[in-house]
């Protein structure tokens, strides 16, 4: 097949530290769909264009971050063909019954050298995009609530262990990179960005942490320059300050903002990005253009807050 | 592999009947960079963004049209597999050598049932994008040299036996249906869109002719609807109308606009679509509604030219 | 005073055939706000960011088009100079009390030599743009109802006599010209293009019917092409075709995108065009280039229809 | 008139300390067109869209800043008048001979109470923007050269006694305020912008300093959004951080982007905003507001540079 195995980041279970709280901003800031809230009280959303019944899931806790991010695979065999590919690989991996998340398969689940838990799952029920199947309208009044992105795009993860956790995805999930940003020592990479399919990435390691499972930031999709900064007004009628941007990533070339959930996690909202395939040779930042690779505007890693979760 | 098999169509060969008023036309009003010419007179053109070595070959001919498509395949694995594949498919294949073309290995040729011909290729020259691998800015100038398209996009190609093609695609070539639009007898299709990856088309069959081998459009891609503009208004200032557009399809959500190359081959410069996955359920666009489908603000195909060469 | 006199077209007094249906299309496809209803019927809009009471007024008729335009000046001294040089000029003038419209003052009319009714008026209650005059925001949630356009931008006016229109807002109310495009004699106008402030133009004069009092179309202003292309979707998600657009104008450099109202009246979505001053050169076109003077792409005026209400 | 006295900002004459460098920035980064160099060495810039000969004059000085800002009034009458206002109003004005800065005609010159010196002129030769004057593109490849601004749209300056620099500017001059934001004590302005047409402001004055005729940033026309990311993108393609931005401000509603020309001066480059009216009631920005009115994302005064020239 031309597109097999891992598709794309399908959801990711965030923490949150005030549930209505989160609600209201992912709800009507963000501007995601509420798709459900299951017995344990979390709380489902998807994106106005998703398809799927759920792309973030939060979670009641005492600090914010990260629970796991999961990945939807092509089908059923490839699930279990990526388990054993897992498992030759030397990763420990356990199934997750069906059902555990509202409307979603079973689920491969191993941990990753960063210290994070990553899913692989086949099936999450198509609750479709407010549209219909036949003869659609290009876009719904849903894609006008809050910031209204298109998809869950990809995330970046903070931890130890950086370049172990590339290889995994390289050799056992077949993911390719695309760019990376050399640290200080001009050897190992302070990140690395990978995708399995044509985004210019699905995933992201920044190696900003020895502690391992953090979160830099989950990544929205926006059709437009121009709704990334409707994106940041949005943040500005609310009183709430960006964290950075609207700006360009020298990294993908994409357009971004970046701000807070009210437990802190970091959300970008990012636009467009070169089309990558699988025979492209990589981009490397070297260390004293880390500024520009990351904010191409400012040129500094100084800009950015430093906050993880 | 997360992607394997075929990539994106890589180049196309056009006939036109006037080399040097179309190599003026490539290079100077779509913005082509020109890489090279053969010994037989071909001129090969890349867009600025691409890195192979060349997406559109021009061969200078008595009428216009369409001489062959090339798929880049992931590598020269793939190009067996996949050659085997058309083979017990019951496709006759030819192997052409490599450098028959500039720069590109070796193909694996066939002939599909709307009378096209298409090729499978591995392996073309990496000649860059006119940025180094190494800290590249987001754009060079050359980005801005006529309408200056990202990449050759997708072709829509028109013939008899549309359905036989398609299963051909989806069968031999894993590509996989994104959206379909229904002729009158609302069974068979007007419009089949495919791709091999996560772009909305890599290719398309239209149901307009019975004459094999004809084409409808060649598209290139463009990154803003800004920029779809300025590929309108670079008509007007060449004292060229458009066919149609700027506007908005139906299928694919994408933007366009159209206009012909001076041999009358018809070019689109699109934008936008969402990005598909193989999980995704098809969209169909009923008859009634093929206009809106096409064009989704005029809502007629009364208005699109029906030239094809 | 640096400006003086007319500011701006204030608001358009339209008829339609169905108020249900009309108000209907202005306050939910168009996206204006519903600021009143007087005694007579009259249904009263302003654009959401317009400050004052209204800027759109529809009549239920027999029969579609224009009551009247009527025009703000800077203050009730500015409404007397005005009638002085109007009858200076040899035109009749009379006044209409204040209170005939909802929250507008006393009203200055005269007929002009194409037919149409003019009204000056020196005040309208000042309702707000749904912002506070302290710290607004750049935007409301009502922008982003229906096609929501910023103000009613200016008129184009069909009829007879097109060049004592012009002389007459010359002379006796200053405007001036900012473009015309000539006709097929090469020395009469089919076009003139007028301002009395920085917009490209506040009215225009369309020499393409001897009927007197025809109109060819309202313009409403949008923020980007972006939008302009947003308004094209939402006719077709109305199951409405576009009369046409998006695309340029060659005269004004603006975008736009025209449509009709369920009357027949014909509304423009215009964006951009540069800014002229009193002491711009006047820009001309061509009978042989009025296509691409009107539509900038097309570069014909056949592709415009050719109602007029 | 509707349109009479002061129209515009027409050029600034701006302090370099390295010609070269400076010629080479304003040509080939911002994207100016040069347009002579007289006697004694300084060198006239227009933007491309701008038809009088220049916008932007440089002159070599051992410090960077601001020489003078010069307003095009409407003809020789409203020269006169104007200055006859300005001595009525307490004013010394002096009369700078036509000639003495290249195709610009006799200059009203004066001190306002900020310590700045302001020229009034009546001519300068129309060169012309690059196209004819009948049959017009819509724009040309200068437009792309550089930053390629459209004008020079609105100068920021600080010192002392603003509030005596606004009442020149009102009472003498016809300007109004569009907006303004209140300093700590909520009584007096940190900052005041006026206009003497349809732009949201021609002028600004910011009380930030003590020391009289210090420039905060020339500000140059962008046409959209996108167009403002482009130059951001040219400050990083060169290796230049920017100051500020791709952001919106909340006083005008204008997008932006500041940056520094080699010498230091302050160069904005803004989009956008509203279209005032002299009938426009001005919009207050409180002091702890002031933050989100000038950085609407940010909402910080912090993230400013305080530089000053």
């Amino acid at each position: 097949m031309a597109m097999t195995g891992v598709l794309r980041p399908g959801h990711v279970q965030l923490r949150v530290m005030d549930m209505a709280e989160a609600m209201a901003f992912y709800k009507d800031v963000l501007g995601l769909v509420h798709t459900g809230t299951d017995d344990s009280g979390r709380a489902y959303f998807k994106t106005w264009d998703e398809r799927d019944h759920s792309s973030v899931i939060l979670r009641q806790a005492d600090r914010a971050g990260l629970d796991h991010v999961a990945f939807k695979v092509r089908d059923a065999a490839a699930l279990d063909t990526l388990e054993s590919a897992l498992r030759a690989y030397g990763v420990v991996t356990e199934r997750i019954p069906a059902g555990e998340l509202l409307e979603t398969g079973e689920r491969v689940r191993f941990q990753i050298p960063t210290g994070h838990l990553v899913d692989l799952y086949a099936r999450k029920t198509d609750v479709g995009n407010g549209m219909p199947y036949v003869n659609p309208a290009p876009w719904t009044a849903q894609s006008e609530h809050g910031m209204g992105p298109l998809r869950m795009d990809h995330l970046a993860l903070a931890g130890p262990n950086v370049a172990d956790a590339v290889k995994l995805f390289e050799e056992a999930l077949d993911f390719y990179v695309t760019e990376r940003v050399l640290a200080g020592d001009g050897v190992s990479d302070l990140g690395v960005f990978l995708t399995c399919g044509n985004k210019v990435h699905d995933i992201a390691f920044v190696a900003l942490t020895a502690e391992p499972g953090k979160l830099h930031h989950v990544a929205f999709l926006q059709e437009s320059w121009e709704r990334v900064l409707r994106c940041a007004d949005i943040f500005g009628m609310n009183e709430q300050a960006v964290d950075m941007g609207p700006t360009r990533h020298g990294v993908s070339r994409g357009t971004t903002v970046y701000g807070f959930d009210p437990s802190g996690n970091r959300i970008e909202n990012f636009c467009g990005g070169y089309m990558p395939y699988p025979d492209y040779r990589p981009i490397t930042w070297t260390f004293d253009q880390a500024g520009a690779g990351l904010l191409y505007h400012y040129r500094t890693l100084a800009k950015l807050s430093d906050a993880l979760t």
